[in-house]
């Protein structure tokens, strides 16, 4: 029997993946990458970190952990796989089972026939078509090449752009304050990471970063840029007239997958765009696997196919492709939906889905925000994260969760990543038997806490109204008391305007203050104690109290100080 | 109709938590608690903190994490609730329904009738009956007045010694080192955590430990104390005749729980010693529930009840104790098992099963280690962790993972403990959607990575060989092959004794140099390397090849240097 041939178009995270795996499972494979870029096997993720200087080498993306360069010869020498760069897969040849190939430098055209193949085309940035795109210092963070374009440009550059406030326009907002450089963002949706974060969690974002010195335009659609005589990028104009003086823009309104060839050779396209894979990552052609950002996931919560462009699954897919290819069997079981970001000294991160996104969907849901010490309070370094779940109402199911902090936040998006996994519900994240010690959590972990808010609520307990709700209700002129149950001495220090404070342990010789014909917003530092104060209400026959979750820590919005 | 009288006796953990949650369910009840010490909801898991001075005052164990003082005022104040403290439960009389006390200043007795009785007793440390441990000198953890005499006892030592190896014998040494004093543990057991780590991964905490100037003797008992003339304890005397001198010695053999007074009520203890509870935390007399370190927890992995004397369980069962006691109607899913632990720059963790436990249950299993950068290895501050999964080989189900390392330990703790709840198998922790970016973790999670690695075992792509095996092997002349497969320049900073070089990307090249008929153990880094040379190798038809799992970074035994 002649051995089998395996080939894999494209170089970066999933392409290397199922290459190296398939290798693992059959030594006798013959194995071939095929990468249109000079450098495979990058991180991508990790091209802000090298703008930023934080990574301080180029070369530390390219290599293992052990040190080593994945060049070609690495591939030849360590996988025995011919990995070929500066080569550009042309066509996908199905009946003659091949794939067509072009040599950048040289122009030679090669041609490898494939028992199977694995299409890696990965994912590019979304190109928006607005005059003046097309001016010098417009760009994307498309690949590393790019990335050293603008770590260069950067360095004669005092203010730069980022349209687009999604992952990438956040890190690259932080990358360039760390180069000491101005960084606007502008975003024409209502807030930051839209889709991924709702909108109160999102307003805590911007207002950390605009504390790191961030500029940020929400609601706000560019409609042109401008240059200056030498044709470089001098302006961006907006939907609503604002113009920003910068001296480069950065595009990052989201990546498109790659999917050309595989259309050009008949493979199924999705409805999101990307390539139709089934639980083998297998496409349309039984004999063509595909993974990565250039496929569309499943998404066992919703039982349908979304686009993600993760290195994390790009891996994992990978796996999947390069073992069924090599004449294994294995199943990918979709994803959740999980992503992180570090912005300055604040970690967000979200899992499954948001309020919106499950309302959107025809949910039923109930949520829960709470603001607490990421260890115990007591401990050197406690910080504080707030986290926000979604329940489904009707299965009591945690269907999302939402966090944000300087504290440990990615810890439990881990852990609400896996518990919707297990379908649980928020009674049984309740009861995680989560690791404690003062050096890493409190004795009720923030997200046992947080469940049982959620619980609290579901169970009548507990009536919610978060930050966002409070502030409309506000500025629409509702007749709303504000009641303050912290200390006198955290009130005085900073306070929601028009807030009246009784402190919790007043509130029950003082009661008779309030008057029980008039709706009452109860506040205190994280949410606990407002719900303390909101039960002796309740007992004492007060009917239209609620709780402003997640306490002062939570509201986005300005406070009273002093 | 009257009042819901509840009783609870237990102020710290459970009782207070039970207490609170009662009166936020029935703002009408009578709530008293009954705590025999001072000072009340202290957090216990705190004072080696506070010993140490990474704690700086006594009063932060005490306050809540707003600052407020937990005493009787705020009890009373705050929560409506008698608290009672300085005054101890002498009797339950069942079937009068009330409780008999004493006040200890006083001696005057006090009857408090109830309801519902909470029991919250907590645990006490295990005494050891040796010659000597009367002496001066000779103490326990037990409460916050015992910490304060550690404290000031300690200020005129310099040697101090420990006498069992657990988790506050771990947390002690470090507070004793932060204090520049000379620590050492005698722990009767072969290694430290007995019972918690599988004994790899307990050599891995010993060396870590060892290298902070930490004295360790295991497989050793204590047979006498010997003191002074003035009564003050000198030395410790083992089984083996060593003599230890020390100034101070502490007493950390364990706890067991405080159920007395329950005994002598006739309430059921379970065959562990604790209390018998069912899911409602109800004991055998329906209207006494019990909760925190004084029951028996269930432990749905085993269909067993288990003791634990954990901040975090107690918690959550008070809450569930308070909400039934007080009328309504919730249960408690069970532990898991999980702790974790800091010793000086070390994360120590571990939840369900452990390979040795498994297997005394007669489970067959299937363990994987590896180790791994925390994070993406090119971001700063990347550190490694080493895990180990314990994995049930017919249904696959994740029953146990245990992890060390300077990195990120108790993220992926909880996230076993949670895919352990959900008994999910290794093959869907291999596909659960973490978090993903640099800071957080490499774009393969390194709980991913360990689940590939048992999933490649449990399909016979990989037969793997624990670091105790392969120094057992070594130490018992077996003719093995230690053939390391890294490159030349980590090869020469530190190897294994008696292993040899080749490069794994000179692997294909030279592998006419390795014989077919002995066995080989492939060495590298962290394994994956040594996985990619196994599978060369067995392309090749050499059969008897093992990969030494976690590679250098999990042996816990002498290296050659340089």
């Amino acid at each position: 029997m002649q051995n089998r041939k395996i080939v894999v178009i494209g170089g970066v995270a999933a392409g290397p993946k199922a290459a190296s795996r398939a290798r693992r499972i059959d030594q006798n494979a013959d194995i071939t990458i095929i990468e249109r870029e000079e450098i495979l096997s990058y991180s991508g993720c990790g091209l802000p970190y090298w703008i930023s200087g934080v990574v301080k080498e180029k070369k530390e993306l390219t290599s293992t952990a052990a040190g080593t360069q994945r060049d070609p010869i690495y591939f030849a020498k360590v996988k025995n796989i011919r990995a070929l760069n500066r080569t550009e897969a042309v066509e996908i040849d199905r009946n003659r089972r091949s794939v067509l190939c072009r040599r950048l430098e040289t122009g030679e055209i090669l041609n490898f026939p494939y028992d199977n193949l694995i299409i890696a085309t990965g994912s590019i940035p979304v190109d928006i078509k607005i005059p003046g795109s097309d001016l010098k210092n417009v760009t994307h963070l498309k690949n590393l090449q790019e990335a050293a374009n603008i770590r260069e440009a950067l360095a004669s550059c005092s203010k730069v752009a980022i349209i687009g406030g999604g992952f990438i326009g956040c890190e690259m907002a932080e990358a360039i304050c760390e180069c000491a450089k101005q960084a606007t963002i502008v975003e024409m949706m209502p807030h930051l990471l839209p889709g991924l974060l709702d909108e109160d969690m999102a307003l805590l974002l911007e207002k950390s970063m605009r504390e790191q010195g961030v500029v940020i335009h929400t609601n706000t659609k560019v409609v042109r840029l401008d240059g200056n005589e030498e044709g470089q990028v001098q302006k961006i104009v907006t939907h609503n007239g604002i113009e920003i003086d910068t001296e480069f823009v950065l595009l990052a309104v989201g990546v498109r997958p790659v999917v050309d060839l595989a259309k050009k050779a008949g493979i199924a396209i999705g409805n999101s765009g990307g390539i139709k894979v089934d639980s083998h990552m297998q496409t349309s052609d039984p004999e063509i696997y595909a993974a990565g950002d250039c496929v569309e996931h499943f998404m066992p919560l919703l039982g349908e196919h979304t686009l993600s462009a993760m290195g994390s699954i790009a891996n994992k897919e990978g796996r999947v492709a390069g073992t069924n290819a090599a004449g294994g069997d294995i199943a990918f079981r979709g994803i959740v939906g999980t992503n992180v970001l570090k912005v300055f000294g604040t970690n967000v991160g979200r899992t499954g889905l948001t309020n919106a996104g499950a309302i959107a969907r025809g949910m039923k849901t109930v949520t829960a925000v709470v603001a607490s010490s990421d260890r115990a309070h007591y401990y050197p370094g406690s910080s504080s994260v707030i986290l926000k779940a979604v329940v489904e109402a009707g299965s009591r199911r945690l269907v999302g969760l939402q966090g944000i902090g300087t504290g440990e936040v990615a810890k439990r998006i881990d852990v609400g990543a896996t518990a919707i996994t297990g379908q649980m519900t928020i009674d049984e994240v309740a009861d995680l038997d989560l690791s404690y010690a003062p050096p890493y959590s409190p004795a009720m972990d923030p997200l046992i806490t947080l469940a049982n808010m959620a619980r609290n609520k579901l169970d009548g307990l507990l009536d919610g109204i978060s930050v966002t709700e409070v502030k409309k209700r506000i500025d629409s002129g509702d007749d709303l008391i504000l009641l303050d149950v912290r200390d006198p001495a955290e009130f005085e220090s900073m306070r929601l305007p028009g807030s009246d404070l009784i402190p919790l342990s007043d509130l029950r010789g003082r009661i008779s203050e309030l008057p029980k014909n008039r709706e009452i917003v109860i506040i205190c530092r994280a949410g606990l104690r407002a719900y303390e104060a909101a039960r002796i209400l309740k007992g004492e026959g007060y009917n239209n109290v609620k709780v402003m979750e997640g306490g002062v820590l939570a509201w986005p919005y300005p406070l009273e100080m002093g």
